[in-house]
């Protein structure tokens, strides 16, 4: 009966033989302070590692090939990222790896919903590939919302074929979230046949369910939905507890929601939440860090430490179905973080699969970079010329967008247009810019026109590709000429951001991945971005990123009014609205 | 794109519209208290159910075709036991199904170790069938350890082979205890192939490792085995709970441990932790309950009423994997308890899958019994003569197993038998009786005979096909001659327990199933089991159980002197010994 040995049995009696005290260790790990997320406790405790797993925790252990001493610093499970979009770092993914690893990051659970947008199923794919073998694990959700409407056009779509074939892939967790709230809530056949697809797969799905509550909630956790990252009150993050959904507390670059519901957890039900970014912008990965900082900050406000790091490492890898990471225990894997104190959570080093890989905020390794030729040159808004942004005079009272500051909503306000000869222009003495989104997936030439007030440019134009969630290219400006130079040179140069004034490129930073990602340096990325942001400040914007400001005014799915490529969409109504009109 | 539309889709889109308030729900339960294992909290709400589900928590819903009141009541998520032994009751599988249903009990997670002894795959898929379609939902898990030693003869072995394709079966959930620490932590590569055959299938592996903790425990944890129930010390319980095993507080029949390990749970480690039962005899399931008894307990000795519940619903069901199972939320699992408090833990109504299945002790529905001649007859001891009782005298010391009282473990001591005319006999004025393990697999009449002393019979002999883990054919007596109309009897039966005086069977327990569980119901089994162990008490026995007591004599892997049919074994030196010995 006996069976040829298997490499899995003898890799098991090795782990058990070190774990025993007979055999070597890889590498011990003497005299650290262990952080148990099982008991609350911190301990001092020898723990020797083999093969990339955990063998043992505990004193005794003395036997091993390399020893480190930790005495004095603390040894944390590897922190996880359980819902963070990587395209908002404007990083490729293996720069993004290597922040993500010096703050003490191993794994990150992605949506890859923005290069969806535009690469549709090739998008998901490079991201896997991007990611492959570097020493921070990528587990990616399947994008449940591509495109987010008919009001737009996407570079792509992802149909429930198209979604059930990206779950059986290797490193795809399940369904990510699932946006259209009311098409769940109200039973729409397409949107549940994706929650059953991925349930079949014995998949997760992720939610985003803003102010959803009552009913409604009992409607959207009750079809499947077993997350939410979008509370901001207590009563609502308290409803979701109830509704069994996990409490995914995000504090990121976009929405910062740790302060406000810290209240909400308890002891009871520490073991449904856990802390994640959604969106983490590339200064700030550099400057604050990543679930570093939010462990910092939590902290801070008092919480525990242990249950603090908790939230960033059992409870994701459990709710995920991640088996066997997110704690020191043996045979779990050793994803390590050594940590100066439980109070600055200052990393040290950082272990991965038991190899270290970073030290004192230093990859030791190579994170390769990936290229692909099938996610550059994406950027077709077809034919570029100034009677694109010519918006004729058709009417006397126009609709406006008046942007709310640091918020993605708007509202809809109602002006007369300034027109010079049958055209409407551009009027920054009256706060009034012109915004255009340009199709840019397909060559269609389409392009929706309107104006926005609040955003405070007085001269020159800004203009990116990234716009969610079509990812169209979008500019705005205080005259048609600059607006153009802006739509040219992103086209040139393959996507990303521009600043231009009096017919001049003033700044740029290249995205070419997708129009959405760099290929360059964290640091570099960031000097671009600086020397972007310092020329719209100088031209008078007064909002802190008028770049990301800019990037949501195409979003159709936030109120109250928005632009994209096929016009205005009155969000409340749910539907393309004229410009100019009656009332 | 459009698919076709799918059943589950349309479930879905039902559950939604109830959850919404918009259609009927299949029952209203008004107005109970709630209790939320996510949050801890006990709040008033009403709950709607749709389609075996709940389809939404909280006020506002009041359109269903049925109504419950169930005001000043407690509403919980039906119970889950994590580890039970079925064959320990004794009961058929429906009619221990109809027990813990009235004591509301939902789902039980078995080992069919006992029967997989007698009768290998057939016996765990008999007890597949014959659980199937029951309103208590039984999953398994595969035997790891059968046989239990190589130094008796079971009935069947299970291979590592048959073992994963055991794991491949609906409603088989993992490898069950692996008794066989020693062997998982000397990296036995039979041994790991198993746990390792339970890895690749996704499944989880049970844990048994009594007093092993340390390095040894490491190894043990470490091979990948998940929870441990045989916990007995709190430093024991802390250090497996740091290990990363779930730990599953045993309160059952054959041992109880909560009051020992209760201060062990605190509120970081309650997740960890789940009470189970182990064994269950039928006269305790009668008489006090199933895991309401447990909780009753838990909370008189001051545990909080929602964790403790929480230990028997969500804890379990998350570990072994029950999606959606074991809480109070919308598009969860209608199973659901009415209580009368959360003191007394009185079972008022059961709900299964939506269905009203018990109202006040009584089950509302038929449970089928399951008939299968594959299990019967599996009595065959061979040939039943006097001489398989005779012990010729072939030295003067000899070794004697030393009961001791309400324990499983045994000591070995050393005496001079009574021997007459060349024979050794029994003396129960010496407190020296004769204990006799007869094959009955495979009638091979192999027969291992011993002395026992503590067990303080004055006349007759006592038998049982009961007999861990092989279930051989165990008597005890005080004369040959009715050791061998017990024998005789047991074999005519079919299997069971028997107490025989001067020739004659004064009373008997029929155990058709296997040789280990009665085909009629737990009153007829409790009264006959009531007759027998009356007539062992008139008979000069003081044992609690003395049948249970037996039962325990032939399991070769707990210390120190055990009887299998192949002879004595000294578990300390682990070997097959003579009974006559030179010391």
């Amino acid at each position: 009966m006996k069976q040829k040995k298997d490499r899995e049995v003898a890799g098991l009696q090795s782990l058990v033989a070190v774990a025993r005290g007979d055999e070597p260790a890889d590498l011990l790990l003497r005299n650290g302070q262990v952080v148990d997320v099982f008991t609350g406790e911190v301990r001092r405790a020898n723990v020797v590692l083999k093969d990339g797993l955990i063998a043992g925790v505990g004193f005794g252990y003395e036997k091993a090939r390399k020893v480190l001493d930790i005495s004095g610093q603390f040894l944390a499970p590897g922190f996880i990222d359980g819902h963070i979009h990587i395209e908002s770092s404007l990083l490729p993914v293996h720069e993004f790896a290597r922040l993500a690893l010096v703050h003490g990051t191993t794994a990150v659970v992605a949506d890859p919903h923005e290069i969806a947008n535009v690469l549709g199923i090739k998008g998901v794919k490079y991201m896997l590939k991007a990611s492959k073998g570097l020493p921070l694990d990528v587990f990616l959700m399947v994008p449940s919302c591509v495109p987010s409407t008919d009001m737009e056009t996407s570079g792509a779509r992802l149909s429930q074929t198209d979604i059930s074939r990206l779950l059986k892939l290797d490193r795809i967790l399940g369904l990510a979230e699932m946006m259209n709230f009311p098409g769940v809530i109200f039973g729409d056949e397409t949107v549940l046949g994706k929650i059953v697809a991925a349930k079949r797969a014995g998949r997760m799905v992720d939610g985003h369910a803003p102010a959803v509550v009552g009913q409604w909630l009992q409607a959207y956790a009750g079809a499947g939905i077993e997350s939410d990252h979008e509370c901001t009150g207590r009563d609502e993050a308290t409803q979701k507890l109830r509704s069994g959904m996990r409490l995914m507390v995000r504090e990121g670059s976009a929405a910062r929601n740790l302060a406000g519901l810290l209240p909400v957890i308890n002891d009871f039900n520490l073991r449904r939440c856990c802390f994640v970014t959604d969106d983490k912008h590339p200064e700030e990965l550099l400057r604050d860090g990543h679930m570093d900082a939010i462990l910092r900050k939590a902290v801070s406000q008092g919480m525990n430490p242990v249950a603090a790091i908790q939230m960033v490492t059992l409870n994701p890898a459990e709710y995920f179905g991640l088996r066997r990471r997110g704690a020191v225990a043996p045979g779990w894997r050793a994803d390590l973080v050594v940590l100066n104190n439980l109070q600055r959570f200052r990393v040290i080093r950082v272990l991965k699969a038991g190899k270290p890989v970073v030290r004192d905020g230093k990859v030791l390794i190579r994170l390769p970079a990936m290229r692909d030729r099938n996610v550059t040159g994406t950027i077709k808004p077809g034919r570029l010329m100034l009677n694109r942004f010519a918006m004729k005079a058709e009417g006397d009272m126009c609709r406006v967008i008046r942007l709310v500051p640091d918020q993605i909503v708007t509202e809809q306000r109602f002006t007369r247009p300034t027109i010079v000869r049958g055209y409407v222009k551009a009027d920054p003495e009256r706060d009034l810019l012109k915004l255009a989104v340009l199709e840019r997936h397909k060559g269609t030439g389409r392009t929706g026109l309107g104006l926005v007030s609040g955003f405070g440019l007085k001269q020159g134009a800004l203009g990116t590709t990234v716009a969610h969630d079509s990812h169209n290219m979008i500019i705005i400006g205080t005259n048609d000429e600059d607006m153009l130079v802006a739509a040219k040179e992103l086209k040139r140069i393959g996507g990303g951001y521009v600043a231009v004034a009096r017919g001049r490129v003033a700044a740029r930073l290249r995205l070419p991945i997708a129009g959405l990602m760099s290929n360059r340096k964290a640091e570099t990325v960031v000097s671009d971005l600086n020397r972007l942001l310092a020329k719209a400040r100088i031209w008078g914007s007064r909002l802190a990123n008028p770049f990301i400001a800019l990037s949501f005014l195409a979003l159709p799915v936030i109120p109250e009014l928005k632009l994209t490529d096929r016009g205005l969409v009155d969000v409340g109504k749910f539907k393309l609205v004229n410009f100019f009109c009656t009332e």
